[in-house]
């Protein structure tokens, strides 16, 4: 069994960018602590999820938010994906998730590809276009521990994204995340459960912690998925850190029960590709 | 608002095909007395889901299966999305579903694409290649009522094939379906809800009644769900039909609030497309 201990950090994101990079430096510490070998820190754990916050907390690559990162990870010897900041770069800004090695290389990046543009009758509304530019990145990267991937957030509710990342060989994919008290009741759990029974991969969603003074409030529900669709884990709405335990052949057991993602594709008859060929492994198999 | 009201029949089927053709024949009739416009049978509805009984009850397009469901179609007044036979074409067997308009003409044929071979440990068994030949139909067909498509059983657990159906104009997708009891509980309704989210257009299963006494027991739960994800009507596991009025309009406000397939797939990054030309309407929009 290749087994590997995941944490996903459901942290309180306050307007104090400086606190928020010492909770999750805490709780990456703990996690760690608590034989956690691959840690997630939520959708922009360093600021509230409205635009003028996005504008002040905006950095660069190597900026303090880049380093405190590699540092958690470092200090901490584990696989981090570091939710995501607004990452100034080429005159842009990108919502962007940085991935760092136990020893604090940064491993991958993933500039969010879909962007959150919803107006919801009598619910949600959002234009993160207004602020942000799309990344145009398939992410799926190699660790010691297994082949992972990134997407953020909205791009979870795009199945050919996840399709191809499993076709890139992705055992799990990380999804810092933020949906609200529209989409999350409605829809969250459905599509962490769809994307993982139809990739056959383990899912795994971080949201921030509730907080239902801030004038966009995150869902919460931070949950883990088996590549059978079950839920693994879930937490509620309060800050708090789930852990769990992925045992990555059960993606190899599943595909051999029902072999959706193990030769039953009519890729005779459909075709799904990436249309760039940056930024990838090659497919297994 | 484009009204449509649509029934699912659940109905029990027996190993004798006249009953069954008798059964299936009353129940459109009720059905289209109760003010259905279009009514949808079970996979396999003129047999038991097993080999013997698919090599028994076989027949030709145009034989008295192809004409009992015509005459259905024509004596009700209904489109009749014909469940599900095993067709005898070329020296083949197909899993086929015709379609009729209200005046008993054929209107659209499909032929099960992805065949059921699944072995789950402790579980169902089934291999559907043993006898069937894979169908290669992307099936999408205009009728007075709107434009709809049609797959059989597992081809649902395939994104792609229902992301092309909804690409095609696809507004509502009917599936004569037979989950069992180790499939059905795990993922019936969470393929249901995830396919009508991600192709934002209406889903409706129907599956024969269960029958424990029988080998391959059905799972029943025929059920409707709307662009949203939202379970519209379930049934349990006796027979019954039910009765569902469709907003085919939903589909169009639910994209303009999510705009998940209005605008927002990043084709500019991966592409899916249908690999052959035939038997497809062009895309809309």
């Amino acid at each position: 069994m290749r087994s590997v201990k995941a944490a996903l950090v459901q942290m309180r994101v306050t307007e104090d960018k400086e606190r928020n990079l010492r909770s999750a430096s805490d709780a990456v510490r703990r996690a760690a602590d608590a034989g956690a070998q691959v840690v997630c820190l939520p959708e922009m754990f360093v600021c509230p999820y409205e635009r003028h916050a996005f504008l002040a907390a905006r950095e660069a690559r190597g900026g303090r938010i880049w380093s405190a990162l590699a540092q958690m990870a470092a200090g901490s010897r584990v696989v981090l994906v570091g939710g995501s900041f607004p990452e100034a770069a080429e005159g842009r800004l990108y919502n962007t998730c940085f991935v760092f090695d136990a020893a604090g290389r940064q491993i991958a990046r993933h500039r969010k590809v879909h962007l959150f543009d919803i107006d919801i009758a009598g619910g949600q509304r959002f234009r993160e276009s207004d602020t942000f530019s799309p990344g145009a990145d398939l992410t799926v990267f190699d660790t010691p521990l297994g082949r992972f991937g990134v997407v953020i957030c909205f791009d979870i509710r795009f199945p050919e994204l996840m399709q191809l990342m499993a076709l890139y060989g992705a055992e799990a994919v990380f999804v810092p995340a933020s949906f609200n008290m529209t989409t999350g009741p409605a829809h969250w759990q459905l599509l962490f459960r769809a994307r993982a029974l139809d990739a056959q991969i383990f899912l795994l969603g971080c949201s921030a912690a509730r907080d239902a003074r801030s004038r966009y409030v995150a869902y919460g529900h931070s949950l883990a998925i088996s590549p059978w669709g079950t839920v693994l884990a879930e937490l509620g709405a309060q800050p708090e850190t789930l852990l769990v335990t992925l045992d990555l052949d059960e993606a190899l057991r599943t595909r051999a029960q029902i072999p959706v993602m193990a030769g039953a594709r009519r890729t005779d008859l459909y075709e799904l590709r990436w249309q760039r060929g940056e930024n990838l492994k090659k497919p297994r198999g």
